[in-house]
């Protein structure tokens, strides 16, 4: 039987429950694949904190004596990346530069890399799958993308010759839960916040989640995978959740919809794409609308396949940690076969569309005075711009009324045209809301 | 570069799909995976239907040279099973007798074997896996259950070593397109019979499909991978779509709910497994309520992983064929490294629990007569069967009155025998409806 020696990186929540799930499920690996994964090195920071160990086992070691935990712990990168015992790397310990030396070298050094780092992976992406192809090995990184949604292997293998039309998802657990506060109990922008962060979902500073960006960093992974074009985070057309009013959310309940942070990446056509991250008016009988609290969900749209989702944990260390095991184990069964899994999209090399240019229809509110002939005014700046309505609704009390639009299909670039233009009329006192509609 | 030469058995909608498929991505699947597909032989019933043919194409030629599909075709099964230069048996025929010999025959002369044919696996499955196993070649059926709906695949890979506590599904698209017309539109089950028949959704005669038998067949299937119970689709405790009314689908709409036919594999302890397939009760917030017209959905429990769902649409020849060809590719790529994929579950030996001692909660309505003292009698009853109401709710209108009542969880055994002790009661006239609730 084939042994396979992995260095684990990083040994916080997500390590140790991969170490443990991979203790608990040794005999049964062997049974099952014939190959008895052993955890001959540790990478920590530290090797004194404090950490939960799994029980003394036959994982951390090499031959046949039963090795123990804090033996394997080491500091040292080079016995990791260098290590001629090592087979794979599975890095769970996060951040940027440390990383990416580690996962370069471990690469350079023909070794397969498991990951769960999307910060990384959504900066320097596409340098490392080159370099796993150059190498011969795999680069795999289930968890980096949605937690315990299985997204990454049904794109790579399932539609590996699938044309992708489109993908849209609910990548970020955190604005999904906040979201969810705000639809079921009505609360506000700022009482969700709190409440995801006394609950530990939102970080101190939760900019990178309401803002969009991590879901940003996701999608342009998927995006790689799905559509062949090579995006950075920084590429996506980027909206957060921080300016959803109670009363957005309100209205876009009695008019049938909620409200969701969507990530989009989206073929314009053979050379290139439309990538997104913004809240959009979801149809309540879609199932976008029933994805709640912090749960992800990933909606593929393929030639053949039509349409299917995926949904799942965002995240936590135990969903994680098993996408990180199925990875590992997939890994280690190609090394064991002498072979690679098969890398999906990477030939093509598809441009960033101009956002202007995607196409929806779109959500508009507005205050507005309420006097004859502003629905004309309104019109007119409508038509300028080749925006056609679909509904429109005035709601009149005193002086002010509030004018609801929804548009037919329209481009992104007409809608903001049209918005900048509408500002500028004396009867529009302010335009509150602008929400892409999905269809 | 390795030619793989597969048969194609059946060339109907989903076989003339597959080949179409395998035409326009011969090239990318070469640039790939490095494996350059062949379709040398394709068996028919007769070589003289008219039927929709690809363009002659590089693919039915086993050497350089341009072949021509209606020289492939064949009707000499000895062709298919034993000729030497066959790697691989795709069969999208259907039916049961011939297939089983012509699968059987194939696995036997180490041939690897793709089937979307999922009345056969529920009634053959377990011989035909221990069939390919002992012959060391591949047997793959993601077409089998759901479609366009990756869950084989997921059940196999991802979720290998992910210990499964049950599988939930919406697995048969006619009666889901039934039940989305009743719910939606207000139709009597008679009236959404005849649309699905007229737009071809349901059969002359619905039986298979409407009184749960099909969903069976597709849950015993995912049993025997998801929890390693080998189950044939009669194991399965079965209750069909016919005896839903306009009036139970109007009463769950009202309480918060939608009927979905739910196929269920449920793990009862180490030993044992639930098996059902019955309408049931879905929360309007659960995902599986905007699992609309002809889509399935799969809704997976794992230990670790948390729950994950996985849904697309259910039938029709293009996503159909899109499974079929995802496994090709698998198939030959294990082909073409001389190693099959890895085969899940089948090491343990569950048995089928009694079904009597399934838990939920249920809805029970009952026609009762209008008078005091009828709710003293019928929680005494319930009393008895040690059921005990979560909600309870009397309509009277004149002389007859309509209870419905919500339970707590209990066996269902206690149901039977409560709502059969209920019908004996002078006081009721008839108990209408008795659904499981989704938790």
């Amino acid at each position: 039987m084939r042994k396979v020696n992995i260095a684990v990186v990083g040994c916080g929540v997500v390590g140790s429950s991969l170490i443990s799930q991979l203790d608990v499920k040794h005999q049964r690996i062997i049974d099952e694949f014939g190959i008895d994964i052993r955890v001959p090195k540790i990478l920590v920071r530290n090797k004194d904190s404090k950490r939960e160990a799994p029980v003394t086992s036959m994982l951390y070691s090499k031959d046949e004596n039963d090795g123990n935990f804090t033996d394997v712990l080491t500091t040292d990168v080079e016995e990791i990346v260098h290590g001629e015992d090592i087979d794979l790397v599975v890095e769970v310990a996060g951040g940027i530069d440390d990383a990416h030396k580690i996962i370069s070298a471990a690469l350079s050094n023909s070794k397969s890399v498991v990951t769960a780092n999307k910060a990384l992976l959504a900066l320097k992406g596409n340098e490392l799958y080159s370099l796993a192809e150059k190498n011969g090995v795999d680069l795999l990184f289930e968890a980096a993308v949605g937690g315990g949604v299985p997204i990454i292997r049904p794109i790579r293998e399932s539609l590996a010759v699938e044309h992708i039309n489109s993908v849209r998802g609910i990548l970020n657990g955190t604005t999904n839960f906040m979201l969810t506060q705000m639809t079921r109990d009505g609360m506000s922008y700022d009482e969700a916040l709190s409440q995801a962060q006394a609950l530990g979902y939102a970080e101190a500073d939760p900019t990178a989640d309401v803002e969009g960006h991590d879901a940003a960093a996701k999608i342009a992974i998927i995006s790689l995978l799905a559509t062949g074009a090579n995006a950075l985070a920084q590429d996506v057309q980027c909206v957060g959740i921080s300016n959803i009013s109670t009363d957005d959310i309100a209205t876009a309940k009695k008019m049938g919809y909620v409200i969701k942070l969507i990530a989009l990446v989206e073929e314009r056509d053979e050379n290139s794409v439309f990538l997104r991250v913004e809240p959009t008016f979801v149809p309540v009988d879609h199932p976008f609308s029933t994805v709640h609290d912090g749960f992800n969900a990933v909606f593929v749209e393929g030639e053949k396949l039509g349409e299917a989702m995926f949904y799942g944990r965002g995240a936590g260390g135990d969903p994680t940690a098993s996408a990180v095991l199925g990875d590992t184990i997939d890994a280690a069964i190609n090394i064991s076969h002498e072979r690679k899994g098969a890398v999906v999209g990477f030939a093509f090399d598809k441009k960033i569309a101009d956002p202007r240019e995607w196409e929806s229809k779109f959500y508009v509110s507005a205050e507005v005075t309420d006097e004859h002939g502003v629905l004309v005014q309104i019109a007119e700046v409508l038509a300028k711009h080749k925006v056609s309505v679909e509904v429109i609704n005035q709601d009149g009390h005193g002086e002010t009324a509030r004018l609801l639009f929804i548009t037919h299909e329209t481009a992104d670039g007409n809608i903001k045209d049209a918005v900048g233009d509408l500002a500028t009329l004396a009867c529009v006192q302010e335009v509150t809301a602008v929400y892409p509609i999905m269809g």
